[in-house]
Order: C-alpha cells, then structure tokens, then sequence
C-alpha cells in the first residue's frame, strides 16, 4: 500500500466543506487553503457557492479533473456513500475526520467504510481523526487551529484532541513537523503502516507518538529490526496512555481501543528500542532534544552550572538513569583551574558559580565539550544579578554547532531567562525547562544508543524440533471437552521441542510400573493421571520420595487415596518419575496470549515467592538471544544463579535456551494459548522441567 | 532562640555595602532600599559616601541609633571581626551572606562566627547564602534579582543559586511568599528552627523547602507531631537532592553537608508528613496546588477534559497515586446525559468533547463539584478551535470560589491558552501546565491527608522493660577488645527489654549440660560459647537437631570440632537451646546509625532473599505504633504473615511488638550501634529472636 497520495497528492477534495465559520467543515478549508498547497483543491458541499476564493462543487462527480486524495467530514451514515462515489471517481486515498464509528459502538459501519476502501484501493486514514500535515507539501487537510513550522519531527496520534496542544507547545519551542498524523480509529492506517512509510521519509528526523494501543507486536519488531540496519536509525518516542486499568477503561470509551496488560507494552518497547515518555511533558522534552542533537556515543555524561543545587539534582538524574558522570580529563582539570575561582568545583558537576558571565561559561564549555572522556554535555544556568543568559546563549550556541556530541541546555526561569531561550530555539540548541529532563533525555539518548549496537538480531531457530509431532498432537486434540492439554500431550510437545524434561513414563498396572521403575532411580515420585482430575495433591494423588523397595505399597495406597476421595474418577494410569533432590534454583517460566500484542513470555523466581514478591520479566515472542539473556538478569532472582552467598554458579545458558525453545513453540503454533512451566529447577549443570501445563484456545 | 530580630527588625546594618554596580553588596543596599521597608537601613562600608540615597558609615560603631539586624557581606576572613562589633553593638540577629567557610574546608572559621554570635546571643543566618526576604515587613536583605509578590508560601532553601530561579517561576505563576530564607550553611540556623517559627506564623499557608541534608530526625518528628495538632496543619513541601551517592558527593563539594543513605530520608518524610518533591518542577507544582486549595477530605477524584487522551493519562496518573476515580452519582449522571452530545463520556474521566464551550464546561464542573461522591475536581483543557479559552477560565474561577473542593486546572498549551492561565492566576486557581502533575498534587493532597488522620501518635512505650540493666550491662562492656558485643550480653540486653527470645543457656561442662536439657525440648541445638570465634559454623562450632539422648556424643563432637580447628580459641561454654521446627516465617530486624539522622530500623524477610531481593522497609526511632504497622505493611513479604496461599496467618502483632521494643530500645541507649536480629522466627502465635547481634559505638 503506498501511502504517497496521502502524503504527496496533486489535488484534495474536501467534503462537506462548509461556510459556517468556525464549523469542522470551515476550518478544514481554510487550513487548506491558507498553508499555500501547490494542488488543486475541491471544497464540495451541496449548496455551492464560493468559500476562501475557491469555487464549491456539489459533488465528487462534478469535479472534472483527478482527485488524488478526499478529506469526509460529513455526518458517519454518509460516509460510506461519499467513499463509494469517491470510489468510481479513482481515488487513491481517504482521510475521514467524522467521527461516529467504533469509538461509539458502530463497529458494522467502520467495516462497510473499510471495505469499500479496499475494493476501491483507497488508502483509508480515520475516522474519528484531525486530519494531515505534510509541511514538506505544504498540506494542510486537518481543523487543527495552528499550522506547524516546518522541520524534522514526525507525528502520529491517536488522539485528535491532543494535536491542538502539541502544536501549541512546539510552536512556543520553536520545534518544526515534517508530518503530523491523526490516525483516529485506524481502521485501515495504523502506525506500522506509517512508520514503515517515515522510516524512509528523508524529511523526518525523529517520530513521536501518542498511543492508546498497538497490535501486532511480531510485525513491530521486524519493522525496528530493518530500522536498526538503516544508515541513519530514526529514533521513536512513544507516549502510551492506559497504563493501568482504570486508564485503560477510560481509554475504551473515548476509542473503543482493546488494551491490555501494561507489561506487555514495556516489553514491546525494550525489543524494538521505541523510547516511552513518562507524561506529556516528557514526549516535548525528548522530541525536542532528539531532533537537535547527533547519537550519543556513549555514556558518560558531564554537567556544568552556575548553581550547585540544579547540579546536584542533575547529578542525580543522571547516575539513576544508567548514565555514568564523566571524570574530566587531567589536562581538562588543569585548564579549569587556571582560570576558574578557588571556589568553583573543578570535577564534574563543573560548579562555575553564581558570578560566571558569559565568558566563563563559554571557556568552560569549550574544555568540557573537546575532553576525550565527556560524550556529552549539560549546561544549567540560573539567571543571577551577573548573569548574562543573551551572550551565554550566544556563546553555547556556537560551541555547540561545532561539536559532534549532544548538548542539552536549562536555562532555569522564565522571564530572566527568557531572552536567552530564544536564541538557544532559534539555533536548534536542545532545551528543558527544568534541569532534571536534560538529564533524562540523555538517559533516552543512551537507551537507544545501546539498542542499536551490534548485536544478533536473529530469533531463536533451534533446529532440533519437531513441529510435525506437535502438529500432529494438536490436530487430534479435542478441545470441546477441555482447553487444558493432557499432561502427557503436554510433555510430548515440550519433548518435541527439545525442552529438558523430568523424564516420566505412565504405567497402566502394578507390574508395569515395576518394570518401568528399573529405569529410573531408587527414589521416585508417582502421580495419579486422570482427566477429571486437576489438582492431584487435593486428592492425594501424588506420592514423592518413594523408594523403588516400597513401590507396591505406595502404587496401591496412591490408588486407595484417590477412589476414596474421588470415587468417580476415571483413572487411566499412574505416573513414575525421579525424586529429584539435587540442589538449585527453582524458576517459572510462562507464556500468556494478549489480547493486542500476541505472544507474551515471563520469567520469574518459583515457589510462593512467585506470588507475593513478584520479582518478574516480560517479552513478546519472539525473542532474540539477548531478549532471553536481559530477561534473565531483569529479575533479581538472576543473583541466585549466578551464585550468590557463596553458592554454586547455576546453569543461566540453559534457562536462556529454555526461554529460546518457549519462544519458539509459541511462535509456530499460536493456537497455545498460555504455558506453565511450574518449576524449571536449574542446577549447576542443566535444567530440567518437573512440572507444566497447557491451555488451548 | 526568637527569630522575631531576624524577620521583623526595626534597624538593619548592611556592612560590606559596595558603590560598585552589580556587585552584592551594591545589589543588597538596591534590594533593601526598593523594597520599601519601613525600619531604617544603615550601609555600611570603609568609604563612606552616599548609596541609593542613603548615607553610607564608616563601621557599625557609627551608628547612632540601635541595630537589630545585620547583613554581612565582607570577605570571610573579616567577618569574625564584624560579628563582634555587632555583638558590642548589641545587634540581635545577623545574616552571613559571605561565602569561604565549611563549604571550603575551613570550618574553624566556620566555628569561630558561631561561637562568637553564642557569646554575644545574636542570632545567625549563613554563612554562604543569598540572604533573607520577609514581604510582610518589605523586608529584603537578599541579593536575589526580583523581589517576590507577598503570598503564603514560605521557602527556605539551602541552595543560594537555586533561589532566583524560584523568584523568577513564581511571578511567572503569579505565586507571592511570606517568608524566603537562604540558610546556606545554616552553622547556627537551619530548618528545624524554622519550621518552628514558620509552623506559627500567620502569614505562611504552605512550606516549601530545598535541602540538601537534614539532621536530627527525633526533632523534626516531634516538630511535626506538634504541627499535626494545630488547628490548621501546614503541608511542608521538600526538595531533597543527593538521592544517588554521585549526586551525594557532588552536595559534598558545593555546601560541605556530609548526606547520607536515600532511604532515610524517604522514611523521614513517611513519619514527619513532609511531601518529597520528585523535581524542582514538581516543586512549583505542589507548591501552587496547596497554597490555592482547601484541606481534601477524600481521595476520591473527578475528571473533566475536552479531549480524550489526556483524560486517560491523567487517569492513569490518579490511580497510581492511591488514589481513586470517582464514581459519580446517579443524579450527576442523568443531568449530565440531559445535556451533553451523545458521543460525550459521562463517566469519570468526563469527556465533554473537542466542541467545548466555556457554558459546557460552566455547568458540568458546577455538577462535578457539588457531587458528594466527589472530594476533587481536576480540569483539562486542550485549545480547539471552539474552544474558549478565558470564559472558560473565568468560569471555573467563579465554581472553584464557591466550593471547599480542591480543584486543580490544567490548561494544556502555551500562547493558545495564555489568557486563560492569567486569569486562573490572578483568581489563585491551581494550575499545572500539563495534565498528569494535577493528579501528582492530588496524590500528595492525599498524603497529607492520611498523614493527619487522627492517630496514637505516641511513641513506644514498654513499661516492662529494666533500662537498669542494660545501663550497667553497657557500663561494664570494654570497647576497646571488641565493638561487637558478647552472645550471652546480647541476649541478656534483647531480654531486659522484653522481646521473646529463644530460651538459651550456658554450660560450662557436659554434667551441667545434662542438667540444663532437661529444661529444654528433646531435640536441641549447641553452640560454642568462644570471646575467640565470631563464624561457629566454620570451625563445626554449632550442631543442629540434636536428639536429648545424644547430648554426651554431641557434646564431645563439639568440643572435638572446635580444638581441632580453632586450637588457640578460649572456650567458655557451649550454649544450649530448642532446635525450633515451627512452621513460619523468618523475617530480619535490624538497626544502623544514621550520621545526620540517627537511629535507622529496617525491616524484611530473612534468608538468602534478604540480599538478593532487597525486600526492605526503613523508618527512623522513635516510632509509633502506626509507624511499625505501616512499616510492616512495606514489605511484600507481609503477606506471607496473612497467610498467603493458603498458609496458616501468621502473627504480625509480635513482629510489631518487636519493632516497639527495638526503637525504644535504640532510643534510650544511642551508643548502640548496630543491632541484627537475624533471624525473627514469626509463627502462627508469637515470633522468637533465634539469633541476633549488637554492635557498640
């Protein structure tokens, strides 16, 4: 699907163009109009006449030469007419602003639109949406009241509402839109579709979103995959509300979006190196500090101020945001001493002092910004009676422009300060109102300086597994009785799959499981297999550390057990395996389905720690090596197994490769809808899977 | 100490007075002067001549009339000199406005000027700060560049710099002050006495505060005990920076204040219902939030927005702030539903749509407000084109009079919505510029809340404990050998307070062993008793499980164990006690010494889980009863005490009774350093102290 006609289109329709000012319909228009569009534009409305200078067709017909793209914003019930005619007349895409479609329940009427689209080949972007900028076209198809400059920020929303604001802050910060998107409901036109298109836009610098939901996290991780192999990677800001779950019903009732588990999202995020802003505020800061600035190359940040207090706060910020602070060079030191007062601090926050001109800043910058150990620099400046915030502007803007390495800047105030913003803006210098977010946006730059180093982005593909057995398996299972998989159907696909079972066979009399008993050791675990019966222990249904001289007592009381205590019971065997007593660690491991994003795989500590301390870690499928290698280490459990206290190193490279072969399964049948894998118990030399359960749709 | 010569004095001297523009002592003389004070100001400096006006003395002893305050600003090395005309002068009171003492290593200057301002009882602000503003008296002794609006909000700040940078947001928020103090090294006045003064002052609504260090937690908690109990509580407001150990040792270099571990202060702030402020923007935040809103008197709020997605993010915001969403009542609903469009949401978060105008806005926030399922209003704004943006703000000013409701406004733009926010100001409506801090001050309007909610705010009191005897215990201990105490002196301490230790006793030959078991359960535990051996496990020095038939081998083994591997180590004894087999739960008790703040308990679960999952709770002696509660409910691993998974509920009222006697305990003898009690075995009725250690001074 190309998405040039909505980008780049020769002429625009607009209808439901209207000459009541102040109406959607008006403003629509006008904004057309007044961005000077070299295209031709439409207005159509029933009534005719003349609106900004433009004649008003009746209708799409009417109008003798090509539309490329129509703008609909007329009431919902007639939108589908609109497409249609828009239809015959060869129309490549659609921007519908009416709303009245899915976000207030009429899911039928968002299908028809959709699929007159598709049978038409339009591009459908909408409904429920603002409308379009492309500044690089000087295209303004949106009633958003402000037109942005130009410049290098794309911009995806899910919210109309919130583009007004935006537009406002940027214009006070002086930040320009290469596009600036509605998506509304997003019927067709979603943000993979547009970030596969921005991802090549050479106007676009920096993409930032505003989301309520996503979907398809497989098909987002491919497109950050190809995006992390570009020349010059993009990065992508994010800022997704509903976070919890009262968030997340109020985001229904305004979208009819799905949402779902906030972990998931997170996840999503670490994996495709997508930057989540914490608040509105946040999303202006990294926008704004992204775009004007090159890659960070690595970590160790250094702060200058002429307040100790403002540095201390950004010193802060920055060890907690996995940043280091930069130990200035001897030579740098050296030089600062020579000229800087006694009592100004030398080390790095670099305290310059309330007195320091412009002069000084500008010297110190200059030492701080070519030392070899400094990757980056953030200048503080609280307006003092001796301050000269105009001339320091002046002075940062111009060591600025001809270093390689980011710099962010606060100017602490308002008014006293204001003068001095202006310059910083109008030199595209990275500013944040307050000192805190300069060190926060080096955190950003940072997290997606390591996203995108080197490493093997390839999902885990082990070659030892038999899809076909598991297919097999999964094809003659009848999931009308229950969704919940037969133990040993369970353990037949984890086998197939390579997993390190407990092995375990299922012994159908007395004398078969003494013959079965001889190959496994002298102390075992018996378990009672039926399928009207869950939890086994309930039941007395489960018998550990017999020894095999005790077996025939053991075999027949775990029988007397279960016929006294669930006399109707089909019972179709008995299961033996080994009692395992070796030391080590035990880990769960699981796979739940969600709803939006797809294949959602945890790790966390076993044992009723699982529940109470929740020390867990989250990722979608698939996964890649080093998805399951931070997996592990994002949960404090990890300092188990490496050892702590004086105990033995566990086996992690066998849990990571559990993790791999989890991912893989869930990825080639999709149909399992959650695993438990309850406990893996990692030794020193290995795992093994003692106990699991699968769910089917 | 009275602080009534330092904010209201009928004279002040200004001594270091400067003819040089832009200078500080230049700057003192304009501020003092232009601030229209209505006492006399006397400059001061060598030269002589004439400044804004005013006659310029030679020294303080030229001064005819009497002296209340006086301002210094004189190279360090002089001031001892200048304090001690002031204090020939009688001067009452004395602002240091002079840097180079402590903050730069010379802090026998530093003790000089305190112990000369002792002698002659002047009060003393600084050294190494920006001064001190009273707008009630238009009293300015501060070098700040703008002199604040008159207001209720007193900011005292241990950061000079910071402080123009507060001036300037405040009038750009139209925020007026009471009182501004810089406290700079605060060598004799820091916040303790402040707050004491401020808690009374009349023209001081809310407290805001930038610290870098606190000291004495025992005296700010009873500072704030008092303060509780006023008839009008002030919420203090703080900004406490050196969170990480960098932005600890960048503190260090700039004030010379000696910081300390994060955790105690977050606990400091739980105990005293101080409000921590994340930010310095969060500062202002809360800061405008209080002093322009009634007490809350739930946590129940309502949202209003015109746009959707920051209605879901302040959903969000509101719900992970212990907060809860309101559920308007039924009557609200239907009166909504009788006016709002269709496509409006009349669940909290109101959505009352992009079309918005100032009449729509008027009569729902007229609803919203007076529903008494409502304690809290929030208001969003974003600026469409139909939207109006200061009727709007008008009419919310008008309701917000009109209610005891708090209501905070978020106006979510800049040039679009500058009218409305300048009203807002002027009609001391809270504003935050973006959506989510509205809730983040409700949050904190509710932590206030509980805070205040009436509670036993007495500290643990036992009267069953003999003080007696750990007094001649500690008297008889030599440090000198050892700063660990002995086992047998530990229990002996931990007993004469009360707390339910594991019955254990010496015996100093096998016959007398035999003797002591028959006072004991069957199955026993034996440990070596050695001034010599602190590991007992690593020389076999400890037998678990030891069956009361067994004791004569045991015993033997023991002893066998220890001669051979630790030959030279003088044995006392071996101890004797229950092997406990009990079902439960082994939590960590401990205390450690803060250097600013004092005696420090934590709390979390024992084991190897203590390290690894750090699941701790801190709070400082003394403590109340809710106070160890609280403390208790912190750690996840509280509910394995309610009986998680369906385990027995286990009993926390022991674990808290341990807490009391702890914190009194540490109260009462501050020469105790250190105490482990590791671990406190609880059960299902009780709790047992199986080992514990006690470090002295």
């Amino acid at each position: 699907m190309s998405l040039t006609s909505l980008f780049y289109p020769k002429s625009v329709a607009i209808v439901g163009a209207s000459h009541q000012l102040g109406s959607v319909g008006n403003d629509l228009v006008k904004n057309a109009v007044s961005a000077q569009y070299a295209g031709t534009i439409y207005p159509v409305n029933l009534k005719g006449g003349r609106l900004y200078g433009l004649p008003v067709l009746k209708s799409l017909a009417e109008i003798s030469g090509a539309v490329d793209l129509v703008v609909v914003a007329v009431p919902a019930l007639f939108v589908p007419q609109i497409l249609r005619e828009a239809g015959a007349k060869k129309v490549k895409a659609a921007i519908v602003i009416s709303a009245g479609f899915n976000e207030v329940g009429r899911s039928e009427l968002e299908a028809e639109i959709v699929s007159i689209c598709t049978q038409y080949h339009i591009t459908l972007i909408g409904p429920n949406c603002l409308g379009l900028i492309n500044t690089d076209a000087k295209l303004n198809t949106s009633f958003a009241p402000l037109m942005p400059e130009s410049g290098q920020i794309a911009f995806i929303s899910q919210s109309g509402a919130i583009c007004s604001s935006v537009l406002d802050f940027a214009r006070s910060r002086g930040l320009g839109f290469s596009k600036f998107i509605s998506i509304g409901n997003k019927a067709m036109i979603g943000e993979s579709e547009l970030l596969e298109y921005l991802i090549h836009d050479r106007q676009t610098k920096v993409i930032v979103m505003y989301v309520e939901q996503l979907s398809r996290a497989e098909q987002l991780i491919e497109l950050t995959t190809k995006l992390s192999q570009t020349p010059h990677p993009k990065p992508i800001i994010v800022l997704k509300s509903g976070r919890t779950a009262a968030g997340f019903l109020a985001s229904q009732s305004h979208t009819g979006a799905l949402s779902g588990n906030d972990a998931a999202y997170d996840a999503l995020f670490t994996q495709t190196g997508m930057i989540r802003a914490e608040s509105i505020s946040e999303l202006f800061d990294l926008a704004e500090c992204f775009v004007h600035n090159p890659r960070l190359h690595n970590n160790r940040v250094a702060i200058i101020t002429n307040a100790g207090g403002p540095g201390v706060l950004t010193t802060d910020t920055v060890v907690s945001h996995q940043l280091r602070m930069a130990q200035l060079s001897a030579k740098s030191q050296t030089e600062l001493r020579a000229f800087l007062p006694a009592a100004a601090s030398i080390k790095n926050p670099v305290d310059i002092l309330g007195d320091a001109d412009a002069e000084r800043y500008q010297k110190v910058l200059d030492i701080v910004i070519t030392d070899q150990e400094v990757d980056g620099v953030i200048v503080l400046l609280t307006p003092q009676s001796m301050t000269q915030v105009t001339q320091t502007a002046q002075a940062i803007a111009l060591l600025k422009k001809r270093s390689h390495k980011p710099v962010v800047v606060s100017f602490v105030g308002q008014q006293l300060v204001a003068s001095g913003l202006e310059i910083l803006h109008e030199e595209k210098v990275a500013t944040t109102t307050f000192p805190e977010p300069a060190a926060i946006a080096f955190g950003a730059f940072d997290t997606f300086r390591r996203w995108l180093k080197p490493q093997n982005r390839h999902h885990f593909r082990f070659r030892d597994v038999h899809s076909d057995r598991v297919r097999r398996i999964l094809a003659e299972v009848d999931t009308t009785v229950s969704k919940l998989l037969p133990t040993d159907l369970t353990f037949a696909i984890l086998k197939a799959y390579g997993f390190p079972i407990l092995k375990r066979q299922i012994a159908h009399s007395w004398s078969e499981a003494e013959e079965l008993a001889a190959h496994f050791s002298s102390t075992l675990v018996l378990k009672i297999v039926s399928p009207d019966i869950s939890h086994k222990t309930e039941v007395g249904g489960v018998m550990i550390n017999v020894h095999r001289t005790d077996l025939k007592k053991a075999y027949r009381q775990l029988l007397a057990n279960v016929t006294s205590k669930a006399p109707l019971a089909r019972i179709t065997g008995v299961e033996i395996m080994d009692f395992v007593t070796e030391e080590g660690v035990e880990l769960i491991l699981g796979m739940t389905t969600h709803p939006q994003l797809g294949k959602q795989l945890v790790i966390g500590l076993g044992g009723i720690y699982t529940e109470v301390l929740k020390d867990t870690a989250w990722r979608l499928a698939p996964l890649t090596h080093s998805d399951a290698q931070n997996m592990l280490k994002e949960v404090k459990a990890h300092e188990l197994l490496e050892g702590a206290r004086q105990q033995a190193k566990l086996d992690s490279e066998a849990v990571i490769e559990c993790l791999g072969r989890l991912s893989q399964l869930v990825t080639n049948f999709p149909q399992l809808q959650e695993i438990d894998i309850n406990p893996l118990k990692v030794t020193t030399k290995g795992a093994l899977i003692l106990d699991a359960r699968i769910i089917l749709e």
